[in-house]
């Protein structure tokens, strides 16, 4: 997030909730030392951690397991020029702990289609940031320099 | 994207329409060392350039003027399990020719709201890649295992 942009940031707790709302965000991280993003469906764990549901043999589990990663969600009106964006950035890690699996199997995000292996991967809170804009009279532009 | 992962891949073209048909994406950079992303209104210049309008002192535009970075944006169903999502990669850097600053003034993106001074910045659409998912059936979810 950009400082001093006329956004109003939004705190940990408001984060958390707008995530919960969606099911869908967004997976940044690097590739072939490229950028790279793809989206997600996902869920929240008690403590904010982001939780994903993915094959074991994916690339994207090699690309991300250990590294750091950013996941973001949104939502937009463009008509109106409202809206939130909320990203958690933390280490990203396959969960392999046994009893911390079959907790997740039960309460954990469900695969859209399943594979024969999955896995489930953890993102680490560790930073919670977010801005909301509003429309009307107090109309911010989505561009982060107003 | 991720190859073999029983998405359908689309190619430039698809890419480019679907592109042109949503107001709002997300751009990816790296900033302080970490993966950042952000949502900002753009449009499509004729040759598949994403192009945003920012204020000049942003600190967006020195995060990425000279950076490769990513452009993505998405339309998803999670009812259906249905969607799309397209990333343009390539160096981003602002417009500082004169005539070309006037013609983006006059056919480039809106800013959502205006500020004293603002730049073009102009994403080169080198690599320009998306997938498709379709529900029912033929059902893959948006992990990209599948």
């Amino acid at each position: 997030m950009y400082p001093n942009d006329g956004f109003r940031e939004l705190d940990r707790q408001e984060c958390l909730r707008l995530l919960a709302k969606v099911p869908v965000g967004r997976i940044v991280h690097t590739r072939q030392a490229l950028p790279a993003v793809l989206p997600l469906n996902f869920s929240l764990d008690g403590d904010g951690a982001v939780l994903l549901r993915t094959s074991a043999a994916s690339e994207l589990v090699r690309a991300i397991d250990g590294s750091v990663v950013a996941f973001e969600a949104d939502e937009v009106d463009a008509v109106a020029h409202s809206g939130w964006s909320v990203v958690v950035t933390g280490p990203a890690a396959v969960v392999t702990d046994p009893v911390e699996r079959e907790r997740l199997t039960r309460t954990g995000p469900r695969s859209w289609v399943t594979s024969p292996e999955e896995v489930f991967v953890r993102i680490e809170p560790e930073l919670v940031t977010g801005r909301a804009l509003m429309g009307g009279r107090t109309l911010r532009g989505l561009d982060p320099s107003h």
